[in-house]
């Protein structure tokens, strides 16, 4: 289960939808360090809808998301490598321990220190939470102790080591980038970057444009380009970036024939969007429902061990990370033109034919100007597509992880149960299902296209940079498994 | 008791301070409509809270927030009318009853469906919470009679004609305006404003800059102005517009000496702020804990009647809104700077003396571009001030209503309990304390001042624009008292 998996947890029983047998009860019984697996049980359901509360409600801003949850199991990686026979950690490198320490409680305190640590290190206006998640589980937050031979200073150790080595990996989680002394802003913009559009005037039709966003209640608020600094943080693979590379989104230069041509694409693409299409898109648009629950699948249905979760929960996570950096840094290049600007630019008040709105159906007099894209389009630029990246990240490294390609995933769509169109759509009882991974991504990057947020060729070019990372990442958590890194 | 008081309850249980004892129990005993006070009870304490989630969490968004408190009160206002010997609703003329139906009981029920009808044309999107307040009443909420013989179809009658008259007010509220069609957006600006400034670059030094605001965690947004249209709003009083007026915010004038000097007045009052300045600060900022507490200390230290109260928390909620109205032309008007970009503009990266952030105190090396004022500016421009406007009309209209000056209010600061610096600020227990409506109103336009979100002139010229507002509004609420509107 990947970081976003419990919050997947939480928004399924909201939402009613399909909900794997692994999630826990309303009301679970006392963790149980002996028996339990914490990461599972108590971890990720107590950070991952509090991340999602305070970070990014709308669960756009998936770089810092992707970084906290990423930084969480690492530490828990790091913590058990100990009592692995060969593994070690990324940033410490702790004396292993007798196998007969390879114990489940072991594992389960020191994972949950490491993640306290971590938690206290990236979140610390929550400390109050995180104390009380420890309490929880019967465990003492103040005892910080680094001693290499228990399990309470090995998960402190490695918690420690993770949030030292990477708050200052150029995502500016001190905010102290610039010299910057006084009212520190976490995560805040170092690099300098300002739209050349505003959310008013489209100065040119080739950029990105910050969308105006609303709650439907009359507060209203402009995009700002979310950490355009992903580009220079730390990969945990050391990635060449300058060998990641896509090429110039020519379709996308205004008063070129193809500009009209892809926004009129997307129109046909609005137009035409299926029952099985509107739910796809919804699904894959959230990354806890889409990634974080097929990770909560895979860990039921092939049995995961303890160790084996961990792995794979920081191989998907480190993964979908670097390959944000990769993504981030062609973002800002060619910082894109979004459909939703293209589109008024190219027909302004004219009428077309398209998606008229919840509920609303397809129409043929709607005024380009009044054209919304089924999904809100997230808070950076066009080119190339993330969701596209992060799926082909993820469905590369489990490939590779699993040794197969299969993957057997159904997720039933109840009738009406569309967040978008309650009540309308679908209009029967639908299952969406994917026999492979090759699958999954394939439609997790089209449903991009279909619910207007983004043109062909940022999804396109985005599948391959997300395979070459989600194979190098398969390589680096094999050598540190192994050992040999 | 205004439509702030209910969340100010929720508020001041949260934060531990001052509640007074018409507070809500916890756990309070099942609503009675023979002997409660519906308003009060119910609707408030269901209104509020969600307002402030759905609509304006910051709380930033005065104008929308009273659009929808008015509208509420107006409907009560309306729904007892003909139970009062002579007063008459704004928007219906409902026959007078029978001295004997003026009872508790009739205007329980009155004021509850009128309330309903009011909402859910208001907040169309949370019609299953007003549904679960007229089910907690044991009132039908499908029973939309409209005889003018019983309560129900009274209030029903009263709630429909408020929210037909308003919806089409100016405010925007359907999304309509423009001929929009598809994908209105409710409360949408219409008429075409876009700041000069970008939150990135400070084009024009004496004019309004967004703000670009963070929930501190990663998610960065910047600031639209709220509701340039508020100011061709419908006044209840129907105001000559033209014969309000603000002169020139000539100090806001970039390369004359005045604009320096002005600036140099706002640090100086950021690095000599008091404690008690900074937690009177917080306090009005907090339209909740201010507007709305001491309408309910009024409420309960002069004993108000079901009546009293209905009319007092209308009469306070129009002056405001028809204060906003005529505040909002003379800010698009002026489209004046704040000082957080003019600081900028002055000082750049230079050092200046001021208040140095959260538990930083006053330092004298804080680099201009750093600096930040004690309170987030809000999402509209400088000039005249909102809440120095606000709270000229709410003492004027208290003053005239209440017939007297007379306030003696007085709300405890504990240690430590500042929002902004908790546990710093105040360094002990200190008590905010105003004798009269007009000590109140004077600290409450200075303390924009103190806080750094406003410039001297702003607070001085917005005062008599308010007490003008809320002189006419007592005429206006009396005239339909006495049923000579």
């Amino acid at each position: 289960m990947t970081g976003f998996g419990a919050a997947a947890l939480a928004a399924s029983k909201a939402s009613g939808v399909f909900t794997p047998d692994i999630v826990l009860a309303d009301d679970p019984p006392p963790f149980d360090l002996n028996t339990g697996v914490a990461p599972l049980e108590v971890i990720i359901p107590t950070v991952v809808p509090l991340v999602f509360q305070r970070v990014s409600p709308a669960a756009m801003d998936a770089t810092i998301v992707l970084r906290i949850t990423t930084m969480i199991t690492n530490a828990w990686f790091d913590a058990i490598a100990p009592y692995h026979p060969t593994a070690k950690g990324v940033y410490s490198s702790i004396a292993r321990q007798p196998q007969s320490e390879a114990t489940l409680f072991n594992k389960n305190v020191a994972t949950a220190y490491a993640s306290y640590r971590v938690l206290l290190n990236v979140l610390p206006a929550s400390t109050g939470v995180w104390r009380g998640m420890m309490q929880s589980m019967g465990l003492d937050p103040d005892d910080g102790q680094q001693n290499a031979d228990n399990p309470i200073g090995i998960g402190n150790i490695a918690g420690i080591s993770v949030a030292e080595e990477r708050q200052n990996d150029g995502m500016n989680q001190l905010g102290n980038e610039g010299d910057v002394i006084y009212n520190r802003k976490r995560f805040a913009d170092y690099t300098g970057y300002a739209p050349v559009n505003t959310a008013y005037q489209l100065n040119d039709a080739g950029r990105w444009q910050p969308d105006i966003v609303t709650m439907d209640e009359g507060l209203f608020l402009v995009q700002q380009h979310v950490t355009p600094q992903m580009q220079f943080t730390e990969t945990y693979n050391n990635l060449n970036l300058q060998s990641f590379n896509t090429p110039p989104p020519n379709k996308s230069k205004p008063g070129l024939p193809n500009y009209k041509k892809q926004v009129d694409e997307v129109l046909a693409a609005s137009a035409g969007m299926t029952d099985q299409q509107k739910m796809t898109a919804e699904l894959y648009d959230n990354k806890l429902l889409s990634l974080g629950f097929v990770a909560l699948f895979i860990a039921q249905s092939r049995q995961l061990t303890f160790d084996e979760f961990v792995q794979y929960d920081f191989l998907v996570n480190v993964a979908a990370f670097d390959t944000a950096v990769v993504v981030w840094k062609e973002k800002l290049k060619w910082d894109a033109v979004r459909p939703f600007s293209a589109v008024r630019h190219v027909y302004g008040d004219s009428p077309v034919t398209a998606w008229g709105g919840p509920g609303q159906g397809t129409v043929s007099d709607i005024p380009a100007s009044q054209w919304r894209p089924y999904l809100q389009t997230a808070d950076h630029s066009e080119y190339p597509s993330g969701s596209a990246a992060f799926c082909a990240a993820h469905a590369e490294a489990s490939r590779l992880f699993l040794g197969s390609d299969a993957l057997g995933w159904t997720v039933p769509q109840p009738m009406g149960s569309s967040r978008i169109e309650p009540g309308v759509t679908p209009q029967s009882d639908i299952d969406l299902h994917w026999d492979t991974w090759t699958a999954f991504a394939e439609d997790c990057g089209n449903s991009r296209f279909w619910a207007g947020v983004h043109f062909r060729p940022s999804i396109q070019f985005a599948r391959p940079l997300g395979r070459r990372v989600g194979e190098k990442t398969y390589e680096f958590v094999q050598a540190h498994i192994a050992g040999n890194a």
